[in-house]
C-alpha cells in the first residue's frame, strides 16, 4: 500500500524551469568545507573512503577502471537522499497547499471531497486519503495549466512554504554532505543527473539553484504536454494529466535510459524506489558506485531504516530486504548517523 | 497523407546508444574550413549573415541580447536539415533491411504481408505500403530486443548500408555547412541537441561520433522500455512497442519541454515538421534564430520545395504554406543552391 501510494505520489507530476529565490548552492561552500578535503562534512569511515575510491579510480588514466569523461554519469535521487522527505513529501504538501487556489477558480470543488476534507485542515481525514483521492488532487494542482504558469506557482509556493520541524523552506532543508558529492563528481568531470519519483516539472523548478543541476539534466515523473496557441496566436505548451512515466522502481533505468541514454557510473538513493537504479547501476562494466543512505538519526533529522521498523512513515521505504540486498551487490550503505558529522548547510 | 505516414515512420522507434565506425566529425576540419571563418562552406549572403550575426549579438555582455551561457541551447532537425533523407530517410530503410533477419527468427512471417514483399524486393509495392503495412514493419524490427542488441544491429547495419546515389554510407551524407554551424554554436558556449521525427535510440548510436552531440542530447521519437532481469538475474532494458512521444510537428516543442525543460534559442529545420519548433523558438523573449533549409538543388543533392512542386517525394515536405509562414514571421530560408559552397565533407 505505501509503494502503491508512492506510486500514485509520484505518478502525476509535471512540466517547467526555473530559479528560486534563495541562494542555497552557497550551502555547498559553507563553513563545513575545509580545504583540501571535498567532503569535509563527512566522517571518515568506509562510506566517504568509497566515494574518495570511486572517484581516484575512475578519472586516473593509468587505472584499469578509468572512465572517459563523456561516460561520467552520476544519478541522485532527490526525496530522502537530497532532502528531508518526512514527515511527508514536499510536492505533495505543495498540492494540499495549492487546493484553495483551484477551488476559487472552481468553486464547486469546495463541496466535492476529497477537496472538502483538504479545505477542512483536517489532518486525519488527509493522512486517511485513498489512492484516486490523491490522484484527483494531484490532477488538479499539478496539470491544466500552462507549463510557464505553472513554474510560477511552484516558485511562489517555495518562496513561502516552511517544513514544520525546522520552521525554514524545503530548499534549504537538503543534505550538505551530498552537496559535496555532486560538487565533488563535478569537480571531476562527473555530470550530475537528479533521478527522482517526484515530478520533472517540479524539480526542474528549483534544482539549478539548490543543486547547481539544470533542468535538462532532471529525470522525473513525466506527464505529457500539449501544443498550441493563445488568443493572439502565440504558441504555449499544457500540462496534461497523462502519465508518459512513472520515474520510480522500474521507472528509474527506464527514465535514464530515455533522459540520458548512457547507463550511470554512480547511483545514490535511500529507499526501494531506487532499488533498480542501482542494480541497473551496478550491472555495467568497471568501477560502478551504489549507495543508500540510511535514515537513522532522529535526533538530527529521521529514523526510519529497517533497525527502526519504520514507524508510521509514509515514506522512503528503506526495507530489510533492501538492506540484505545492499550486503550481498556491494552496494554502499551511507548511515546518516555516523558517516553524516553535518546535516544541513545552515547548521 | 504524406504528413501522416511521416509521423507513422517516425512514430514507432526508439532507444540506445553508442558510435559507429567512422570518424565523421574530422569532417567539421576539412579542407573547407579556412582560418578565421567559422562558416567557411557558406557562400556570403543573408543566411550566413543572420548566423553570425545571432551568435555575435547574444555571447556579447554588452549587447542587450546577450543570453547567459546556461540558457545557450540550440536545436536542429536531423533528416534533410543535417543530413540527405532522399529518397527516404535512413532509418525506413534500416527497417526495410532489417526484414530478412526478423523472418530468420520468425518464419512463419515469410509468408505473411507486408513481410512477404519486402521479402520480394518489390520496390513499387513496398512504396504503396499502407501506414498499417509500416506500422508492423517497424514494430518488428525496432522493438523487442534488448536496448543493447538493438545498439548493435544499428552500428552493423550502418557500417554496410550505402546510400544508392553516391555510393557512400549515410553517415557521410551530411551537411559540411550545418556541420560548422553546430561546431561554431559549441564553440560560443550553446548546448547543441538533435530533435528529430526518427527514433531517439536509433539516432544516439551515431550522433556522437558524426555530429559531436552526446547521446542525451538527442530528442526523438520515444519508445517505451520494459525493465526485467535475464536468467543470471542481471537486468536490461527491451525496447516495446508503445509510443511515449512522436517527435514531430507538435510533438518537437512537446518533446523539446520534456528533454531540455527550456526553449531553444536557435533552431533549425527543413520541412513542416519542424514547423512548431520554429514557432516555440522564435515565440520567446530576446533574440530568436529560426532556419529552414530549402532544397534546392537538383544537381549537387536534391530539389523538392515549394517551387520544385515536391516532385514524387515522400519526404521533407517544405510546402508553400511553409514558405509564406517563415517570410512572415521572420525565419531565415537557408538556399542549398545559393548559400552552400559545399555540401558533403568529402567533397
Amino acid at each position: 500500500m505505501r509503494v502503491g501510494r508512492r506510486a500514485v505520489l509520484a505518478g502525476l507530476t509535471g512540466l517547467a524551469a526555473l530559479p528560486v529565490a534563495g541562494a542555497f548552492v552557497a550551502g555547498v561552500t559553507s563553513t563545513a568545507q575545509a580545504a583540501g578535503d571535498p567532503l569535509s562534512s563527512w566522517n571518515d569511515g568506509p562510506a566517504k573512503q568509497a566515494i574518495l575510491d570511486f572517484v581516484q579510480a575512475t578519472t586516473d588514466k593509468t587505472n584499469p577502471k578509468f572512465v572517459p569523461i563523456e561516460a561520467r554519469i552520476a544519478t541522485f535521487d532527490q526525496d530522502g537522499t537530497l532532502w528531508v522527505e518526512k514527515p511527508m513529501y514536499a510536492q505533495v504538501i505543495y498540492c494540499l497547499d495549492r487546493v484553495p487556489a483551484v477551488v476559487r477558480v472552481k468553486p464547486e470543488l469546495a463541496k466535492v471531497e476529497p477537496f472538502k476534507t483538504v479545505l477542512s485542515g483536517n489532518r486525519g481525514a488527509i493522512a486517511k486519503f485513498s489512492m484516486a483521492d490523491l490522484e484527483q488532487i494531484l490532477v488538479a494542482t499539478l496539470t491544466g495549466m500552462s507549463v510557464d504558469r505553472f513554474k510560477d506557482e511552484v516558485k511562489d509556493w517555495l518562496a513561502k512554504a516552511k517544513h514544520p520541524r525546522w520552521n525554514r523552506p524545503y530548499t534549504e532543508l537538503i543534505y550538505q554532505p551530498m552537496l559535496e558529492v555532486m560538487q565533488y563528481l563535478r569537480a571531476n568531470g562527473y555530470k550530475t543527473y537528479i533521478v527522482t519519483g517526484g515530478g520533472q516539472d517540479f524539480v526542474r523548478v528549483y534544482a539549478e539553484q539548490v543543486y547547481g543541476i539544470p533542468p535538462e539534466q532532471v529525470v522525473g515523473t513525466i506527464g505529457g504536454t500539449k501544443y498550441g496557441y493563445d488568443k493572439d496566436g502565440t504558441p504555449f505548451l499544457t500540462k496534461e494529466p497523462r502519465l508518459l512515466l512513472n520515474d520510480d522502481h522500474a521507472g528509474k533505468p527506464e527514465g535514464i535510459h530515455l533522459m540520458i541514454g548512457r547507463r550511470p557510473y554512480a547511483a545514490f538513493g535511500n529507499s526501494i524506489g531506487d532499488q533498480q537504479m542501482l542494480e541497473y547501476t551496478k550491472a555495467g562494466e568497471g568501477a560502478r558506485l551504489a549507495t543508500l543512505v540510511l535514515h537513522d538519526d532522529d535526533r538530527r533529522e529521521y529514523a526510519y531504516g529497517p533497525a527502526e521498523g519504520q514507524p508510521d512513515s509514509k515514506v522512503g521505504t528503506f526495507t530489510q530486504a533492501l538492506y540484505d540486498q545492499a550486503a550481498k551487490q556491494g552496494w554502499v550503505v551511507i548511515r546518516m548517523k555516523e558517516d553524516w558529522r553535518q546535516i544541513f548547510p545552515f547548521e
